[in-house]
């Protein structure tokens, strides 16, 4: 697994890179972001991955996300991955939609035909990327980890975090899907990448794992009031009841005046990026 | 003169607006972005305003420069506008290069043609604009101003500023164009929108005006030793001599390893604000 560095640039008292490589669970090369503050040599530094949504790449958030100033503060480690398989030979939306295909791999490992193949973004996160992680940024500290992400990638923030609590200290997420079985989003995306079986679904939904019984061990979600995918899409108030149903500590807040956008996430990165810090340190 | 509301988002506890109007300095549209934090009603805000470099619009500092959150800490007006008249018949660099015509227009007043019809962004910047402001945003407090830049804007900031010292209680620069008429960006130009005649450009280089005399009240510049325009373009030396031949107080700080882009401006945007905040409440 060799890495390219495709860029580093200095920012914010730390380096901003990114990076390439050919990918053995998607079959494709990826590209991902990471930011590492200055540090003593031979520190290791807790990681915060975040998970971008639908359309984006990991240029979205490295450049309107505003988290390097935080993240140089508290000495984190900030990853932002791909959110799809791309290049040649991986199937698209036939329709050439936004909220499927390229850009959309929700976070979880395709069954079906023809998305089968490269869609394996689950496996992605949750192992390949890690190992690298691990064999090439000996700053990041894999002992510490903890897990954020806008939308689609709040989605996946909660799911990855309520299946790995051991590997996640904590979860925050910026405006999530929380119940991708139960929007338009989700069952669209949900039907092509797993089929009909719903009961296959119940593994990347937030709110149906919560139910299962897994949880995470401390959950921070901030959601714009008005955001005009809420009530169609991301449904905050489903997450709020299954987290009242389980017992699952959380801070759920509606941010009055916020929609859906960077604009948004950059608001409140600051306080997430403190917030895992704090739990990350502990 | 009418203002159209192109969008408005909410943002770091303020709103992040980007407006359009029918220009009558440049004859064409123009847009502008304005950052107006939560305030009490009634309530006066100083301004601070961020000319942008070559190839930007509005948008860029918009998306990347991270001044929301201490603008809205120390209750500041933010105004970026456009870098270059734009639209139908506005021409263009007839090889289509990128660092003159349509987003480059240097902050002058062309004098040439076919320049001078459109390419007005000195009278733009210095008359039109700010009526435009007073009429239209009560909360700016336009008897409190002070300008900043990048590269191409930082050369407008530091002329501006240089020329109107009554108008702008402190100036400050990010990686500027220190020296326009000793470097391949501004002579062409100079030549091209002023003409071949020198003494024209005079008042359009930072460095001959400091020798001609004129003093800002006070400088901030910092500027990145890892800048790829840094010796043939910026020369930040000059600047540097000039400063010290007029005994104008100016603090201009190299930063090492920093570059030229939004990475590099992000940085040290928070310590601009604040600095600048401190001198308009004085």
């Amino acid at each position: 697994m060799t890495l390219e560095n495709l860029s580093t640039v200095r920012s914010h008292g730390g380096t901003q890179g990114v990076y390439k490589h050919a990918s053995t669970t998607t079959g494709t090369e990826m590209t991902f972001a990471v930011f590492v503050p200055d540090h003593e040599e031979g520190a290791c530094l807790p990681v915060l991955w975040y998970l971008s949504g639908l359309t984006c790449t990991h240029a979205n958030v490295m450049e309107k996300g505003e988290y390097r100033a935080a993240c140089a503060q508290h000495g984190i480690v900030f990853i932002a991955p791909d959110t799809s398989p791309r290049g040649d030979g991986v199937p698209d939306d036939p329709d050439g939609a936004w909220d499927f295909g390229l850009g959309a791999g929700f976070y979880v490992d395709a069954t079906e035909a023809p998305w089968a193949k490269h869609y394996r973004m689950r496996s992605y996160i949750e192992d390949e990327l890690p190992s690298l992680v691990l064999r090439n940024f000996p700053s990041a500290d894999l002992t510490r980890q903890a897990i954020t992400g806008h939308s689609m990638g709040g989605h996946g923030a909660l799911t990855i975090g309520l299946r790995n609590p051991d590997r996640f200290r904590s979860v925050s997420a910026f405006s999530p899907i929380v119940a991708p079985t139960q929007c338009p989003w989700g069952e669209k995306a949900f039907g092509n990448y797993l089929g009909d079986d719903r009961e296959e679904w119940q593994a990347y939904d937030a709110c149906a794992l919560l139910d299962q019984g897994l949880r995470v061990p401390d959950l921070l979600v901030d959601q714009g009031d008005a955001d005009n995918f809420l009530a169609e899409q991301l449904k905050t108030e489903l997450l709020v009841a299954a987290c009242e149903r389980a017992g699952q500590k959380a801070e759920i807040r509606m941010q009055p005046g916020y929609d859906h956008s960077y604009y948004f996430i950059s608001t409140f990165m600051a306080e997430h990026v403190a917030w895992h810090a704090e739990r990350l340190k502990a």
